[in-house]
């Protein structure tokens, strides 16, 4: 009965090959009828919109000449959205796999609700406020958004933006396929910084003073700091008002996005305190390792693929050429993280942590998406280097001086390293890129190229960063811990959260 | 000697440090010849096609500027395409996941064939049957393709369109740059809609009678609903033929991709029954828990991130540049969607599960998949919400009113967002998009912006779907079931199909 | 106390949702106010550069066409960039889901780490060595690059190229925007050949001369390889010299990537040996099963979705129409691999394990690498059927009848399948494409279309690789094998490499 059965199936399987390999030859190409299979004769002049078949006029060459560039900054604004988007992955998968085993649906479930939160927030009131002040679309097609002056502040003889006021829920003119495709990519860099402190706090935070977070980030927060820098506020206007530079100057967010959210995280951490164990009672520090190398190892190259988007992406615009210097530059520096801390760990006689070598390719990261555009690829690696040793000797100093409990490194690696991204930028940028940049003429240049005014406006918004962000989410988790409980209760910290905060197990066997 | 090692490791190390920084200083950039570092130089009238150094003429920028054109819109549409195959895996993980830890080898193998079946039966005749009646292929830069006569069915003093006959094998004159674009970006489509069974079906489907479904689904039965509604056929056709709106309008597939695969998921459900112990012996529902919620988690994200190709891509053009609108109302359904789940579980005081929130997400998704080119974005967030809430209620109604056993929630999410998705753009389609679709003039309009016409084409669509697809598929599986049985053997199930499926373990510890 | 939190729960929310709605009403969109919902008025005549608001010359929209076009190849060949680097973490997940738990953070770290590793290594020397002795860069708008003569050997009367000397820490006049993303695109390519042996050395393979064959073939080894197909050198220069064809022919790397990296893997697992318990003491072979398909699987679909980005991207152009053409038949031949691996089984009467279906499918994508461009879709499945069923039998004969441990089957991807890449490229390759290639006129034609010195080119390149790499990797190996020995410790291999390499665990419960 087997046997026949498996003769049929072997009888039925070769008829059904006979049958193809005939249908094929009967189908095969007839290359006198081929259609165009090289490309050379598709996409003529016939279609130049307009012209349907006659010759078009200067004008509308013209025109379609004008719309594919906007067509070309569109697609690569909206490619460059989509892969920061995937980064939600990746941090899941990192945060996931560098904590333990009882928590991975909760850590999983912030991770995945944090999306869903800050797109809403965003959408509500937060790019509003961060856009809603004036921003010039341009290399979007559009034309779009003025600061008004009610929300400029007059201070020092000079005029300040502070917050925008325009563009809530994209409602009436902002129904505009530029303007959405800003929000696109706007939001998913808001998501990114929102998603941050959930390593810090991982392991022992509550879904739902989670979720008042998730709002509070991504409609306030984050979008006053970003307004100061990409909105057209103060720290942009400190070049134009004051002759810092070209104000202060952050390419892809390495403090609009990461310093901002490994303040926080760092913020988070201090209020919520330090998970049951992780400190001994004379002190000593305790390591949690991570439940899932490979887990962590691929969210790693999923946050560094996506970060290609992040960088390059930040020029809102394909038709700017400079797409190829950013995307390499960005690369380098994550390599060059990666391997100063493994030889570092090399030299001091340790082995090869997997963790460390993903942190220290996030950090160079981290790093260099501030100078990306602005640098060589010389530069890239040097900053990548530095800054894969900054966050070993970052998270040996949270853990061993600082006392506070990190589970993921979140601030060793976004915090520190984005301040460095800032100040390196002031150090590093080759003066060959940035011409006009926040209304300055010229290009922007560090120290080493000669412009000390740079460094200064770049060490004015790093401090800005920290001081605002560290006090606004301090003051916030305190005043939200007294409504609802950011620290889960002991019992389900130490049997695992992922069944007293999601009902249900993240691994079943 | 251990010691020794070390040593000569530092020192080696430094050396190698040394020697590389003393490279670098003598190939330290040298800005004097540095070509064309911002690319502002590069890129010039002499990269015109047929321009070798002097003034090209007006035909010759034309040529250029119509070629780019389409150039833009064949890329835009391969990556699409690209991310819409991706999103296999993201099925891949949210079913394996969400599905038993005994059955992954399984259900991972057959989420990973029907790529493989069903784009080689999309080529050999899925393909000309939906496409193969006419296709304006004008974005993406051909003219090929008119309806063939004999394939056109005069009913009720009109013509209709039923099948194509043409493109078999993508041989003969279909070797052709825009048609192979074209057949890529509708493959991966196809595979949507094929996997979607997988789901519902999952932890009991013989591989065997699988893969003669994953032929039957992508040769014929998805071929025929998107020939209807894609390819020219009679559902598209009620616009011009009787006046319903705008003919069955579906932007990207909610009905054509999403309720198909559910309403299939749907059929095969019932056909092969519940698993072993879902239902008690009276009718209690027993939860029978994913084992892996990261891995479907991650999947998840997977799909949302591939969605932005699936929406914003099926324009077939870059150059339109509606894509902004698009991408961002599929990404603030999903967000609204996976809200609603989340807050309506902690309004009944439930906790925050994992899977429901990834549902809603999904649902939303699935829904605004139809109107997203249509609407605004207050209007796909009320889409999304509305979806978030519809998949609780159905995922319920299935479990404890219907007593299916949908393992993932495929029908679900997929079939009853997919109808959902179809009636919500005859409601809120706001009348800026869609002038000339399927050959009626004038912008797509629903219901809420004045025109009921369009809502009546969308309700047939539905129909039509549900009916056809449900009676052919459940045909289709009571037949198959009789030559090659749907369900495999009660000890296999119970022990897990890995080994009696694939023959190995798809975990090993 | 708990009733009444659930109540101010409900009360609260519902209180939110008031007024998010109340909000809502407030922003409801203005039509009369829309800026450009559909896009059909962005992108004007006044985005051509230079044209402010006047009519821009014919001079200036024949710049900003130029300019457009070099633009979308730039986007195009970075995008495709991302994807290819994307890859790495699909060999992680392959690689480390076929082979044993106990090893995953080493096989993690080692696929990890050869990243950061090769782009450090391309970047001081790899990419000089390639490309340095000259590289056509229209596509991507530049002019650098010549031939220097005194790195061309004169042999039998014709000028050989053999290595280049330019580009060294792409300094100086390599600092373009072109060049960055020339280096971008090739040097993800090498990774991918350097991630190879990793496969077939994993499970025994010490990290630090890891790290040093790392460097190796990132520096010296792929380079020159790729030097003598794709920088201009004598294979590359066997039509013109000797009227071979269009010289040694590899669209995108069966040979340059594949089968370098998959010689070099089965040098390596010569030297390294198998591992303890591979093979018994009379020869009989062991299976030792891969810990987990699900993360083996999800690595295949994330390679044949980087495979897009490797092949249709190699055009470095999206105004190259014809990746339509090579993106389909990239697809097709994987799905073809897959399905023969699949139905040779159940011919065999074997059950459908998922190891070979990915191999399958892996291989058919190794093989078309080579011929993608230049063949028809029948051609692409054919070969995609050849290269499915001959992984299996090499898989076999490396295990049953050669007795080498590879435990991934790298050889029989990537080697074999390389191989029968370009050898296919001299056969089916079918003459509608590839005017100019390596400077010959017409378009490259195989056997099967009347060419048959094409195919001896196929063939001496074919040969070069194996001897060139093989002996060149097998001495490496060797000599490494003194300095810092290749394989880790007896003990160390039995009880799992990943505390002695690593000091982790990958997975901790």
């Amino acid at each position: 009965m087997k046997k026949t059965l498996k003769f049929r199936n072997k009888t039925t399987l070769l008829a059904i090959f006979a049958i193809i390999i005939v249908v094929m030859v009967v189908f095969l190409p007839d290359f006198s009828f081929a259609q165009d299979p090289t490309g050379a004769k598709t996409g003529t002049i016939n279609d130049v919109a307009a012209a349907t078949s006659g010759q078009p006029t200067l004008t509308e060459v013209g025109e379609q000449a004008g719309h594919n560039k906007i067509a070309i900054n569109i697609m690569w604004t909206l490619i460059a959205g989509f892969l920061v988007m995937f980064m939600q992955a990746g941090f899941a998968m990192v945060e996931t796999g560098f904590t333990q085993k009882k928590n991975v649906a909760h850590t999983m479930t912030m991770n995945f609700l944090i999306y869903a939160i800050g797109m809403i927030g965003f959408w509500i009131c937060g790019f509003a406020i961060m856009f809603g002040g004036g921003f010039n679309l341009g290399s979007l097609g559009g034309s779009a958004g003025v600061i008004p002056s009610e929300y400029v502040v007059h201070l020092f003889g000079h005029d300040f933006g502070i917050w925008g006021k325009a563009g809530f829920f994209l409602s009436s003119k902002y129904y505009d396929v530029g303007i959405y495709t800003l929000f696109l990519f706007q939001m998913v860099f808001m998501d990114t910084t929102a998603t941050i402190p959930t390593g810090s706090m991982a392991e022992r935070w509550t879904l739902k003073s989670f979720i008042i977070y998730g709002f509070f980030i991504s409609m306030i927060v984050y979008p006053l700091y970003g307004n100061w820098v990409w909105g057209g506020g103060w720290l942009s206007q400190l070049g134009a008002n004051f002759g810092f530079g070209h104000g202060h100057v952050d390419f892809a967010g390495s403090s609009v996005v990461h310093m901002v959210g490994g303040v926080a995280a760092l913020a988070g951490a201090i209020v919520i305190g330090p998970r049951y164990g992780k400190f001994g009672k004379n002190g000593e520090v305790k390591t949690i390792p991570g439940h899932n190398i490979p887990m962590a190892m691929v969210g790693t190259f999923i946050l560094a693929f996506g970060w290609f988007g992040f960088n390059a992406g930040s020029t809102l615009a394909g038709s700017d050429l400079r797409i190829g210097v950013i995307a390499t530059n960005t690369m380098l520096a994550g390599g060059a993280g990666a391997l100063a801390a493994l030889f570092y760990m090399y030299i001091k006689g340790q082995k090869a942590d997997p963790g460390m070598i993903a942190n220290g390719m996030l950090a160079g990261l981290v790093a260099v998406t501030a100078p990306c555009a602005f640098i060589t690829s010389l530069s890239a690696v040097i900053i990548g280097v530095v800054a894969g040793l900054l966050v070993i000797a970052a998270i040996y100093i949270m853990d061993h001086k600082l006392k506070i409990d990190d589970p993921v490194g979140a601030f060793a690696v976004h915090g520190v390293n984005g301040a460095w991204g800032v100040i390196s930028l002031g150090l590093f940028a080759d003066g060959t890129y940035g011409d006009g940049w926040n209304g300055v003429k010229g290009n922007v240049t560090g120290l080493f190229y000669g412009d000390s005014s740079q460094l200064v406006a770049q060490l004015i918004g790093t401090v800005t960063c920290i001081v605002f962000v560290f006090i606004v989410m301090y003051v916030f988790f305190k005043l939200l811990n007294k409504i609802v409980p950011l620290r889960s209760k002991e019992i389900d910290e130490i049997e695992g959260l992922d069944i007293p905060e999601t009902g249900v197990l993240g691994y079943v066997d």
